[in-house]
């Protein structure tokens, strides 16, 4: 873990500010282990990065270096600028007590990247209502074109794999080390953060 | 035009409620024409479908008969019981002046469907930002799954064709007929729905 770094424990997440110009590095420090990413503005949390807006003007669903995150009002919030995994998704939400309770089938479930997105975002304005689709950091939904099926598949990072985003805007983030079985090859591992 | 349909002229939309149990058919009755359909829960609009949730439980991108649409809240809004094309799109937001100036690069651009479904919807108490990924009946973008990159091709629909959802709650729907013209092949037409 470099010094400068800050570690998310499994299935846990956190929040902090990111100001406009600054760079957040999200790191795989061990690999195949997703990091659930939201941005909203600071100065109204109901702006909040946007998988339709983003999409409508990048005429690609999987995203990389060089690629601008919009938000639901059509502003640049991130941009990618350093990528060495490729594949990401901004397809699916983050899971849930429901993920786990529909697609799992557990009695007890997790709260989830959700859960904790939503608790972490509490204390800056943001209500459950509030959490967009996720942009999903290593997370692996390759997508048959001809059917539109779509399988969750183990990350392709590796360990010490990153992915950096500079910020556009007065940010505040939610940053997750995800807790579904299947998005993470079967085991929950942390994330770490960095901000330069 | 059924007796018993009613029409929304081009480029424009309405909104109107939809009790739990009934059903709801939108018409393309010249073909290749998108309407953006978005349906809230009436007793909170807070609550409103959500393309990121219906993923996670599809498993697919194309959705068609017997395919659920859920809510940000994990619950079903309507179901799809007809489908006469079998192509829409749960990808891309409603076109916008944002739309129009970025991709088109519109000097004075038309509202689009988010501007009307946002003055259609204000009644309702939906704001701007709750406005999310529309379900874009007959709007055919088709993705590559090797490489994520998608174009918005001529809708799949001829004159006559319709896709109908039944109600799983008490909703309120916003219904455009879609105002882009690459999503409609070149020409804006009317969209016809009926309430059964």
């Amino acid at each position: 873990m470099p010094t400068d770094a800050r570690e998310i424990l499994p299935r846990s997440g956190t929040a902090f500010t990111l100001d406009k110009g600054q760079t957040l590095t999200v790191i795989d420090p061990r690999g195949e282990q997703v990091a659930d990413l939201l941005a909203f503005a600071r100065d109204d949390v109901r702006e909040v990065i946007s998988s339709g807006r983003t999409f409508d003007y990048a005429n690609r669903i999987y995203l990389t270096t060089g690629d601008v995150l919009y938000s639901n009002r059509s502003r640049p919030l991130l941009t990618i600028v350093e990528d060495s995994v490729g594949r990401h998704d901004f397809l699916l939400t983050p899971c849930s007590k429901d993920t786990f309770r529909i697609i799992y089938g557990d009695a007890d479930p997790h709260r989830g990247c959700f859960g904790n997105l939503a608790a972490v975002l509490a204390p800056h304005g943001v209500t459950e209502d509030m959490i967009p689709i996720a942009f999903n950091c290593f997370m692996n939904v390759p997508v048959d074109g001809a059917t539109g099926t779509f399988t969750v598949e183990p990350p392709l990072s590796k360990a010490g794999d990153l992915i950096a985003f500079r910020a556009e805007d007065d940010l505040v983030i939610g940053l997750t080390a995800c807790s579904a079985l299947q998005s993470n090859n079967g085991s929950f591992k942390p994330i770490h953060w960095r901000i330069d």
